[in-house]
Parts: structure tokens; sequence; C-alpha cells
């Protein structure tokens, strides 16, 4: 029989534990993957690549107990040496190797340059090859930024009293119904996978006050774009007893200003690699949506094509106007037209071919649906009928209404969509571990 | 043009701000449902439910503003009143009404007895109503202890260097293949929902060393127990560099023995509503899986009737041994046969019959399955031919292994599972906001 307490101390250490002076001249143990090779003769120069970033090694002719061929690129080993101070190697330090244990070698070259600071590769390259491309220290970077988002959006959510739900992907029906559901059978019944956690984030208001959630939604949208994907991650709050759906814009903004805060923080390496400015959000101006179309067209003399939507190409010349005017890299627009957002979007009562609702556009691209819904029972069956809808497989919600619930509203965030604008990359699958596509569906 | 810069401060006190003694004697406003209302003529209690609990409030003939019948069970309001002392009271004060200002009101009365401390409603029902039964203080505690474990899996995975990731959930082909896939038509391509997440964290092990994922997993599975759930949520983690798969269960037991401190220090009040007590995890057994088959057989006299799996009766006659033995609540069950496990697993170079593995059971029921993945190519190849089974639709999975893999091995948990064993509930579907099984579908 064995007992298990908890882990013990292992002998190794991080290259952030390294980066602390106190091991100096010391000998140490790491461990990682050799990322690069740089053979100068007696001397050669060797990058230990771990999750904390590459550490520089140094095999001497003279020192080392082992033959340099031992080594290969992408090879995971566990080292040991001392470390030495250098000015010259990017933490300045510098590991003069000892020995070397190879725990796993590649069998053969990579089939990418993944050492390389930009790889020379294509998209479809690198993403059919993803497993291997993201040990490329640029690539991977776009994941420990986007790792930042969420834990920011839910550290901050949780902190103003918000509780974390997870609702069910497989259901009978669709929130906001549609063609661009996925079906599947669900043991001979017809079952649709989640285009958004609508219905489950606003009926559990009515249980917790405030909710949020960070999951996959599924869209089987016939698109083909640099801004679309068939499955993606929706960060959705939604948050009752609200005043105004003003009150959804500020919360979102200082959502972004904690999340910038903490990239700031603790993502300073990943930001640097990226070449990451983080934008400015401490102020985000709000326009209404006719107003903005109108600002546009009169700015950049694009005529309004489309009354009831803004065009992506819309989209983007807000973002330049704002960034041009006020500085400004986030834009919300509000008051979408009401024939445009669903049945339970709530109408301004100054003017019901309106909503209170709104986009959030950060650097032109809308990144966040949201707004205020309709919370009274007799409003929403009003609506419903109005539209001719049926309310077949909407009972359940319906009946929460019926039971009475707060006024309400919340968002959902694209999560693909604000690590690409942050990232700086111009196709939403440099966001996406494994996109998924019209066309991709591997690996 | 609006700018928007941060929530405005509020002039609504939550029930958490009213305990403070800095508000005792003055007028406050809070606001919630009404979750119950005993009317005693001349003075009346009334229970404010909100996400914090319930606040006693008073309704008096003499001082309140507005007559009793305004307020109806189950409607949201928004309320004035002075917080007073009582010592009778739940929180010790309660709230003298003054104003009352109805957000919602209920059509009908509702359609559960939620305001009840245990609600008298078979699980069916409950679940058909489940937004509105979890308005009962004990069926929504369960949600805020499940919170808590997550968050605490998640913050303490983070402490120890893991990266978080998102893996897809649609794919061309399942990690373990098998019969329990859903299956949908991707664009006129067929495809599976993710059983687990196994495939995409091992590979990313080649990449962040150590990572994480909490999401849904999908299984098609065919039982109808109170064990199963067709979509659950599943935490996962996987790390690399470890010397032997005993880390993995000393990363777990250090990640439960967190959480529970979590539970004790931010979640009492639910654990008081539920009447946890949080068991010990400070030490966990690990007994190999043919001991305890022999142990349990020989100490309970029940005859061996499948070598090489655990029949949930034997689980549960295990979780005994080791309560009575020695007062623990988990204990781990390593070294499965090879047979029953898929093929990644490591098998023992001791005995190959038996794999590097582990179960961990809580309460005599399995929450986890983990243990030591094959890292090295060859090894991998072998297996599988062994097994006669097919590359294809591994391609990826094999090309990372061929271009390197660190000795590695991770586990995932049920959540639901853990949930429902921690707040002693007898049916996963209790910890499960909306379960998904073989019959159910809906809400």
């Amino acid at each position: 029989m064995e007992f298990i307490t908890g882990p013990k101390k292992k002998d190794v250490r991080t290259l952030k534990e390294l980066t602390s002076p106190e091991y100096l001249g010391k000998t140490v143990t790491a461990e990682g993957a050799v990322h690069s090779i740089r053979d100068m003769g007696k001397v050669a120069f060797i990058g230990l690549r771990s999750r904390c970033g590459l550490l520089q090694m140094v095999w001497l002719e003279d020192e080392t107990e082992f033959p340099l061929e031992l080594l290969r690129e992408g090879a995971f080993i566990r080292v040991t040496g001392t470390l030495e101070p250098e000015e010259r190697a990017p933490r300045r330090i510098e590991l003069h190797l000892k020995t070397a244990e190879i725990l796993s070698a590649p069998e053969g070259p990579l089939p990418l340059p993944v050492s390389k600071w930009k790889m020379s590769a294509s998209l479809e390259a690198r993403l059919d090859r993803r497993p291997i491309s993201l040990r490329n220290i640029r690539e991977r970077a776009v994941f420990k930024i986007q790792e930042g988002i969420v834990k920011g959006f839910r550290d901050f959510l949780h902190s103003q009293g918000f509780t974390e739900i997870h609702s069910p992907k497989i259901g009978a029906k669709g929130a906001e119904g549609g063609s661009n559901l996925f079906r599947l059978d669900y043991f001979h019944h017809p079952a649709v996978l989640a285009q958004s956690p609508q219905f489950y984030k606003q009926m559990m208001v009515g249980v917790f006050d405030k909710v949020y959630e960070v999951g996959p939604v599924f869209r089987a949208e016939k698109h083909n774009t640099k801004r679309h994907l068939n499955e993606y991650t929706s960060m959705d709050f939604e948050m009752g007893f609200i005043e105004g759906f003003e009150e959804i814009m500020e919360m979102e903004t200082a959502m972004i200003q904690y999340v910038f805060k903490l990239l700031k923080d603790e993502y300073q390496e990943e930001c640097r690699i990226l070449e990451i400015q983080i934008p400015n959000a401490e102020t985000i101006p709000a326009v209404r949506f006719d107003e903005a179309k109108k600002l546009v067209s009169e700015t950049y003399g694009r005529p309004i094509r489309s009354p009831y939507d803004l065009e992506p190409e819309e989209e983007q010349l807000i973002g330049r106007y704002f960034q041009e005017t006020y500085g400004a890299d986030f834009v919300f627009v509000t008051h979408y037209p009401s024939k445009k957002r669903p049945f339970y979007a709530m109408d301004d009562p100054q003017d019901p071919r309106y909503t209170l609702s709104f986009d959030l556009l950060f650097d032109g691209m809308e990144i966040t649906t949201g707004g205020q819904r309709i919370h009274d029972y007799k409003m929403l069956m009003e609506k419903l009928k109005a539209r001719g809808m049926s309310e077949e497989g909407m009972e359940e919600y319906l009946e929460t209404f019926r039971c009475g619930m707060p006024p309400h509203g919340g968002l959902g965030i694209g999560l693909e969509r604000f690590t690409a604008k942050l990232a700086g990359k111009d196709n939403v699958r440099e966001a996406c571990l494994f996109p998924r596509d019209l066309s991709r569906l591997t690996p």
C-alpha cells in the first residue's frame, strides 16, 4: 500500500526559477526540447525550449561530457550544467552543459522549421501540422495571450459576483432557430448543437442573478472568410437587475480594462514576442447604428447600401473613423435595427424600430454582440406572435418568464476574434488551436 | 456621442454588503426575488432571495408604505427600508420595509414550491422545470459548490504552470474509437463529437509542457444509470516530463486539497446549506487493481467475476474497505489491466499485462481515470499494430510522436460525479444544470 500526499519536490529548475540570481554559478538540472543548435566547432549554442521560453545552453568541447551529435533539433531532453551570467544571452544567463539525457528523439527532421523566428510556411501548411507548428515560439505565444484573455474574463466576472455555469451543447432546438444549426441523431431523436448558450444563461439569471460561461458554440454557416469559424469559443455573460443596457457595456469595458492589466502584468513576455501594444480601453465611444452609418458614408463617401445591417467594410470604416478622430481602438455601435436582432431583444421604447442592443468593434471588427433582453412575459409572447414564430421547443424558456424574471441583458464575445485582433493576426484561424471551417475538420 | 468608462456606482446594496455593521440603522436599497411571505396580520416576514442568499424583510402595517398584497412569491423587486439588528434572523439583520418597486411579477403561482427547504418533488419533475427548481436555495447551492470545484481546479493548475487550452468538439474521428460516438454531418463530411480531449491535450504537451481544459464531452452510451450522462463536463489535465505515473496522482491529490481549502474558505454558506463535511484528502491510499479485487473479495465474501474490470459494486466495496480501514474517502486504484485500457496507455515494464494507470474512487465511485501515456513513437506504432488498429484518422496524432514527445500522462475528472458525491447526491443528474440522458434532451 502506498499513500499519496501531494507532489514531491523535483530537482529540476524551470527557466523562470533560473532567472533568479540564487542559481548563478550552481549546477542545475533543466528539461525541455532542443529548439535550435548553432554549431561553431569547439563551441555550440543550443536553445532549450520550455513553457517559459528559451534557455541558452552552451556545449563546450572541453567541458561537456557528451558529444554534440547526441542532441538533435526536436529532441526532448533533461540536462545538467553550470548556470553562468551572460549579458548577450536573451535572459542574461546561459547553461554550460555537463550531461544530457534524451527523453525522446524525433524520427527524422521536423516537417516545419519551428526554430525560425518567423516560419516561412503558409497558413494552410501550419494548420495542417498544428501540433508541430505551435512549437514555434511566436505561434505558441498567441495562445498564451488567449489564456490571459479568458483568465481575465473569468476572474473579473467572479469578482463582480457572477456565477459560472455549464450549459448543454446538445439540445432539441436552437436558441435562435435558423438554418445555421448542425443537426445530429440523438438516440433516434432529432437534435442540434448549441449555436449559443443564450436561452440557458438567461434562464439562469433567474437563479444566480448574474452568470457567465466560456465554452464552444457551433455555427453551420457556409461562410469561408477570415472572420468565420464553424466552431468557436464564446465568452458569454448575462446580468440581472439592470436599469439600462448601458450597464452591460460598462461591465464589458471594465472587463476589458481588467484583461489588459492582466496581460501587462503577467504576459509581458508574450506581448513582447508578438509586438503587442495593449490598446486603449479606458474610454470607449458609443455611437448609434444609424449615426455610425451616416458618419462613415459622409466621411468616406461610401453610399449606404443596406440600411439594416453593417457590412464588414462599414465596420472597418467605423473603426477607422473612431481611431482617427478619437484615438479609440474600440467602438460600441448601439441601437441595431429590431428586424435584424432576435425576438428576445428589447426594443427601444423611444423608437421600437431599434433595439437596446450593441456590438463592440475592435479595430474595425465585431467581437461582441449584446443587449438588453425582454424580461416581461407578455411582451415576449407578443413579440413572438408579431414575428409569426411558434413556441415549439421554447416551452421551458417561456415558462421561466411566466414565473417572473428580472430586467437583464448580456453579451457574447468571440474569443478567437478578440485574440486575433489583439495579436495582430489577420485571420481568425491563427487564434484558434484547431480551427474548424467549411473545408477543415482535422487535425 | 457617449463615452463608456466602466460601471457606475449603484445605490443598491448586496446581502453580503448589508451584513457589514456600517449599514445598521441606515436606509438602504436591495433587490432580488420574493422567496417567501409569512403573513402574521399587522406584520409579515418576507424572504428576499438574491445570489448571496436570503435577506429577512419585515412588512409593518404602521411603517411600510405599500400594501402587503403588492408582493407575490416569485416577483422580482427593488425595495428600500431601514436595516435593523435582529438576533433571530438568519443573518442577524432584517430590513424594515418602506417602499417596493415590482420589476417583474409572475403570471400565476410557481409550478414548484421553491421556497420550501426541501422541495417535495421527484427528480423528474425538478429536472423538467430546472430553471424554476433551481430557485430553491438547496438545489442552487449544488452549483455554487460546482463552481468552486472548477475554480479550484483551474487556479491550482495555473499556479503549477499549466496552460489552458480549448480543443475542438467536432472532429473527423474519435480519440479512442468505439461505438459510443455521436455522429453528425459536417458539410457533407462524416464527423463525430469529441468523447474526450485526449489526443489534443497530449499533442499540446509537446507545445506547452503542461495543459488543462474544462469542457463538454459527449458519450453516446446507452447506459441509463445514476452514474451516467451522455454529455458531461470533463476536467482534464496532461503533464509532460514526468518520471513516473505517481506524479499524476500526486498532482491530483494536491489539486483536490486546494479545491477543498477553497470550498472551506469561500463556500462555507453552501457547505452549510448542503451539510457538506469536507472529506479528508490529505493522504490518499493507492492500491493495485488486482490487490483491491482480492481484498474486497476476501473481506466481503464477494467472488471475483470479471478479472479485468471493476464492477460498480466492487468499486463501492473498495470505497467501503478504505473508509473502514483507513478513514479514507478517496482511493487510487492503480495498474489496470492493459486489455481494458486504450492503446495509448503505457504498459507496466515490470508486467505488461498491466498499465501505469489509475482510477480515483471517491466514496466508492470512479471520478477520475488517468495514467501515463506512451510517448515513444515506435512503441506506439507497435501497440497499434498489436491491437490490429488502423492509423486512419490519427495521422496528425502519430506525426506528433514521430517529431518527439516528452514522457507524459494525465487524467480526466467527471465534474458532475465529483460534485454529486461531494454534495451527497445519489444521482449524477442532480449535479448537472441541464442533464442529457437517453430520454432527456430538454430543457
